[in-house]
């Protein structure tokens, strides 16, 4: 059995920078049309010469691969209408994060008053330029996305012509506010759809699935399960796939991501398959994507065939999701 | 200031076997009078010839040091009144294992219907042995323990003069249990007094932090540190210290447990001073343990000075709670 994807995009990636920028672009470039680059570097990207400057970088490590880099600004609340006019030829989207709640987020949101928040997003809204959110308040750990929900219900309704995706929902309280607000969209990634924090913490600890938001409860998995296997057309892939060294996730203190970029696709392909969904994978990979972001991705077909593949224990020093274990479909 | 501790006790400890045994065991020795030690060996001790053996190795790795190690064995639902009549000259208690729930529990129970359990319990109550229990089911790894008390409740009404020890409770579900069954006590560790999910996956993901149960909501260190600090007579200090060596824990699978035998008592002096309770760790830390276990310990002065204490990044090649920390007690 066969299956080609048409322009497979990841509406939420980290490529990093310097070596690490090296050693896995081309996991993504390689197999993906296009992808929306966080913008949490070390020094968040903020400025259209960062975005350019980092843009240019990413190219240089795809090598020639067709393949977009939907670029992004970190957000910040001086952005104003004049320069998000110019911006907007340059990004995708925005990304919004809550001050220090994830890797290289220090920089991020502390008031979440719509007063100090509407300049910026009253120009995004008129510009037509998404708000992408991780959304996890600084509460308790398995809380946080549902806590963070009356802040997504509060833009919603304030900025009702604004795209907002919620990014990484891992929470059935989310999939409930999709269903709420029309301008409520998500991306969804593979790790969420197949883990729960049972697999993280409930045998031996598992680092390498240790993410942000952290993996939750079994009905949780069942709620992004459904959107997902159905191409809800308000949701995406975005593999969030974050690529840490191994002596960074095997250590005493493992920093959060899961590395997802080299293993998505023939993951994709088999989890839709077993749920005989295989058909809604190409809008859950694509197509939902452009209609949201109204964006034409380059043309290129990618092909997978239902044979076995041997992940390996890693990529430029990186451990994948199913690093040693074996998949059901590979890329042909 | 100063405090001397009469006769501490660590009514749960895992001393391992072989090497770790020999690098650990002065650890609990040199500051504690007595032990219940844990019988999950790699092959569970489960004779009087085991215990026995498992004792003189443990007197051997303690050097001569003022300290009884209290035996327990590994429970099987074989053990029958005439067996456990001999075996009680031998052991303090004997420790129930739900099958595959922890570390070397495989040959666990499986059955928990009153019926199989029946031969066995019944002997224990005659013989005044207490049951000491890993109260965990196999659910989803936060509800575990509040789903195991369904089984506490009905062993408790079955054996009403079974004396019945819930191993490190982490729940507040547990705590309500205490209360409603005069026959129930419980061990509660170190870690879970002062630990949440938070501490563990909250930030960056701590390895050295990782134990089952796991650590769970404020709510539920709360209620524990409600029983600890204010020497609820149902309730003893174990510390459930389990040393895994520092490359088993920081690694792709990491073992659950944590080693806090060697800053137990420096912890709990500042924990107790913290919260103006001083007064009440005698009987957290050995005379509730001599009420409930009906036993005279040997007699041992443990004296703490409040001074600063820099704990070692490792103890014999197994990386403690607050490695390279500072605490505000420390022993003379």
């Amino acid at each position: 059995m066969k299956l080609t994807l048409n322009s497979p995009l990841d509406m939420h990636l980290h490529l990093r920078d310097g070596q690490m920028l090296q050693n896995i672009a081309k996991y993504s470039s390689s197999c993906f049309a296009g992808a929306i680059i966080m913008p949490n570097l070390i020094s968040p990207v903020t400025t259209i010469k960062e975005v350019e400057a980092y843009k240019k970088r990413i190219l240089k490590a795809t090598g020639g691969d067709e393949f977009e880099p939907f670029m992004t600004l970190f957000f910040q609340n001086s952005y104003d209408y004049k320069f998000l006019k110019e911006a907007k030829d340059h990004i995708k989207a925005i990304k919004l994060y809550p001050s220090g709640i994830t890797t290289n987020s220090q920089g991020g949101v502390n008031n979440f008053e719509i007063d100090s928040l509407k300049q910026t997003l009253e120009a995004m809204s008129e510009l037509e330029l998404p708000l992408l959110v991780h959304g996890e308040t600084n509460g308790f750990v398995l809380d946080r996305e549902r806590e963070f929900g009356s802040f997504y219900e509060k833009i919603a309704k304030a900025f009702p012509k604004l795209k907002i995706v919620m990014e990484h929902i891992t929470d059935k309280a989310s999939v409930k506010l999709l269903e709420k607000f029309d301008n409520l969209y998500a991306t969804i990634t593979l790790h969420h759809l197949l883990i729960t924090l049972d697999d993280v913490a409930g045998g031996l600890l598992k680092p390498h699935l240790f993410c942000k938001p952290i993996a939750k409860r079994y009905e949780d998995k069942e709620a992004l399960l459904d959107l997902a296997l159905n191409a809800n057309p308000k949701v995406m892939f975005g593999s969030d796939s974050a690529p840490h060294p191994k002596n960074k996730k095997e250590s005493c203190g493992c920093a959060a991501g899961v590395f997802t970029a080299p293993v998505a696709l023939p993951a994709l392909c088999e989890l839709f398959e077993k749920h005989h969904k295989l058909e809604n994978l190409q809008k859950f990979i694509s197509s939902n994507a452009r209609e949201i972001y109204k964006l034409t991705p380059i043309q290129k077909n990618i092909t997978l065939e239902k044979k076995e593949f041997s992940v390996p224990q890693n990529y430029g020093g990186v451990v994948p999701m199913f690093a040693g274990e074996k998949l059901s479909w590979r890329y042909i």
